[in-house]
């Protein structure tokens, strides 16, 4: 491990986060709130170990595979330390671990909460709370183009407009280039949102923290009903931005590139636009009697399904209230979550379209034992790589799931409760369902619960790898 | 498809049920009852529907790999279609689909009953259920023989014995001797179990089902409580045969050809127990409080482990009134099952060794790419087939897990309820939790449901493949 420099990235990270604070601390002075000050005390604090951390150059600057997975797992946990602080200087949490637990939740985009209620926070903290989300959202991109390259088969071809053909290509030659462009889109998204939203009559403030939290798939709100006192409009707006950020952001750039064709060959978006028509159409039908009108039941249905299948985590009614079969679709889309290549978590379509199909090549393989096929996706062979590291993500997923789900076991809540806590933050959504859903929160679990959790939302944010290489003895090992 | 082939071999396998219908009308003859023509019927309907099937011979009597599974899975259909028939005649399952699924759960060696008491049935029909599940065990070695090997990869080397060296492979040269070892092996321990358990005082029938239940890891009872109402010795020894069914057989195999020290060296049969171990000593610190002494305390906790981890599916006590932690690890052993190349069900933990192994060459790759490192087992280099074969079943087993958890939650029963029916049918375990835990029964669900239940319990038992291969189109084609 090269120290010296891992400490220097990281001491750059903290010099980010500085300047990120004192936005917060900008919007508390707006509202003349003591909280400023703390905000603006952190970016301080921020800056000075930032200084500090760079203050040795490092001499190689060469970086291996375990530094680039240390670094990246670092970054979200160095962050999120220093990020608690003034929640609990302002005395908004108080508790710190619950105030890590919050921003864990916050940078990783997932919107699980240990408030019991929102609405008495300072503007600051609420800011800070949903910026965290617009910012770890805009984290993946670094770690999408910077970090998942250097993994090898775990690429997966994320940003497939990268491998589309010459002329993309071209377009965007360096790393540099689409990151740009990358984050143009993110910020262009945002705009739009928050145009959106206050067009249709939104305030300033709710429009900002509600389109972090949208694009960013975050989920943190501002009221203490998440989103059900907006108006439909809004509730509808929200819906569409929700389900716009679990795309492929390919699909953007394909689209900015005119290569309309080839945008809507992606077959991870197909599958996934799919699942959220057949979800909803079977929702809607299941919980028809449940409101007044067709047009409540069409709103809510989508909304719920926007937000559990982009990881969100928003919701306009309590669908902890909904049949089991309702239900059930929601706990299945928690894990698919959204396209790879965007701010969503969860196991993501691109992986369960490439499982089905080896799945099928596979059982084609059995009875046609010399038949020699293989596995496609957008009209190109996958590489073998690719199917190997998929497997591995799915093992590492199914032992983290059942591990962490045997290890909050120890609070003593039921099964249901337990499952879909660890299916809510291990795919960066927030509530799950019973003692977690989203008229509920996380303040119930222990301390230790609450750091099994913690963990999870960091592993599933950085699809697994990095977090699961910093256990590792040999990754602290000097070289 | 060699469709005459295929039905000739059927025949066959119904010439066998002929023969095994006898026994539980001998039963009924002895206890006088009239249910014994129900059996003497069925059994004549068999031999003549056997005759029936082999009266074409087969031209050609090549069989390739989709014949292969589909005669197993087909196997198992009809002989459950046919063995359900007498519950009905004999009136003690009014209902054909009822029947049905008491047999598959037989055959399958789950024991999940839709009974809601089994007292008042017949002692002819009492043996039946218990004699299913030994007659489905001793067909899972048919299947370990005969068919996994042509699966190629599939096999995964689940008789270790064969491959551990010439001494061995030299003892027992051809596939039919091993098989006859197995069988010997088979039915020694259960002549064993059942002189142990008479010796102990337990009645003559009630030792011959328990046997039949406990070494072909069933689970059916004869008593409305399980086993709660047997004395603590008699639970104590079900609980050591239990252990000892769900033992990979190439332990016995090993032991018996004096190779203790090979023996030794199994990693899977190593896990296995110290699975156990562990497994019962959280539980007794869990449940310290609930049973009067220490005693029972441990009884109870080794019983109901050996029980869910062989998938047999006895017990003792209700386990859905153990706290969440014990009901957690309870869900988890659901999930492992026993080891491979014994009766029991589940991923089983030669699969699991397997996986942790491939995720732990991974992880070190990805810090030390150029490293060169293979999974071993045994001390034995682990053939690449073996690995993507244990990849495409976890992926076929949690797809099946969350498309039968969605497909009967239409029932609008609760998450855990549905969740652990899948759990305890796809791994031929029996109860799960809540609505069909051990004081349960699964005549809740509705006629569809059930279908979808029935349809796992054989997948499960056949190691998933041949009965997604009857989905196959292609699989019914003629040559």
């Amino acid at each position: 491990m090269n120290y010296v420099m891992v400490l220097y990235i990281l001491g750059y990270v903290l010099k980010f986060e500085s300047a990120f604070l004192l936005l917060p601390a900008f919007v508390g002075l707006l509202y003349q709130e003591k909280t400023a000050l703390a905000y603006l005390l952190m970016s301080a604090i921020c800056f000075l170990c930032g200084v500090l951390f760079m203050h040795r150059k490092p001499k190689s600057k060469m970086l291996y595979a375990r530094e680039g997975f240390a670094i990246v797992a670092l970054s979200w946990i160095v962050m999120s330390i220093f990020g608690a602080v003034p929640f609990v200087l302002a005395n908004d949490i108080p508790f710190y671990v619950d105030a890590l637990f919050e921003t864990i939740s916050g940078f990783t985009t997932t919107g699980a909460s240990i408030l019991k209620e929102v609405e008495s926070l300072s503007h600051a903290s609420l800011f800070w709370r949903s910026f965290s989300h617009w910012i770890g959202g805009m984290g993946v991109f670094v770690f999408i183009m910077a970090i998942l390259p250097m993994m090898g088969g775990f690429n997966m071809n994320l940003m497939r407009a990268e491998s589309t053909g010459p002329s993309v290509s071209k377009l965007v030659p360096h790393v540099k280039d689409t990151a740009k462009i990358l984050y143009g889109i993110y910020i262009a998204i945002t705009l739009l949102c928050i145009i959106f939203l206050t067009v249709f009559g939104m305030p300033v403030f709710d429009a900002f923290t509600t389109a972090f939290g949208t694009i960013g798939t975050g989920g943190f709100g501002i009221k203490n009903d998440s989103f059900a006192s907006y108006s439909p409009a809004l509730q509808n707006i929200v819906t569409i931005f929700m389900i716009l950020s679990g795309i492929n952001y390919s699909l953007y750039f394909l689209v900015l590139s005119k290569k309309i064709r080839d945008a809507l060959k992606l077959e991870e978006v197909r599958w996934y636009i799919i699942t959220i028509l057949a979800s909803a159409l079977i929702i809607i039908f299941d919980i028809r009697h449940m409101y007044q009108s067709l047009g409540e039941t069409i709103r809510h249905a989508f909304f719920q399904v926007g937000s559990v299948i982009t990881t969100t985590g928003f919701s306009t009614v309590d669908y902890d209230l909904w049949p089991e079969l309702s239900k059930c679709i929601l706990v299945i889309l928690m894990f698919t979550g959204a396209c790879s290549g965007s701010t969503g978590g969860g196991i993501k379509f691109a992986r369960i379209v490439i499982l089905f199909k080896t799945i099928r090549k596979e059982l084609s393989l059995s009875i046609h034992p010399r038949e020699i096929r293989k596995v496609r996706m957008d009209g190109h062979a996958i590489n073998h790589d690719v199917i190997r590291s998929t497997n591995v993500f799915m093992s590492i997923y199914f032992i983290l799931l059942l591990a962490s789900t045997l290890l909050i076991s120890v609070d003593e809540y039921n099964f249901t409760t337990n499952f879909t806590a660890v299916a809510a933050t291990l795919n960066n959504i927030g509530p799950g369902l019973d003692l977690v859903g989203p008229s509920q929160n996380f303040s119930i679990f222990s301390v230790f619960s609450k750091f099994v959790l913690m963990f999870d939302m960091i592993a599933g944010r950085l699809e697994l790898f990095p977090m699961m290489v910093l256990l590792l003895p040999d990754t602290w090992k000097r070289r």
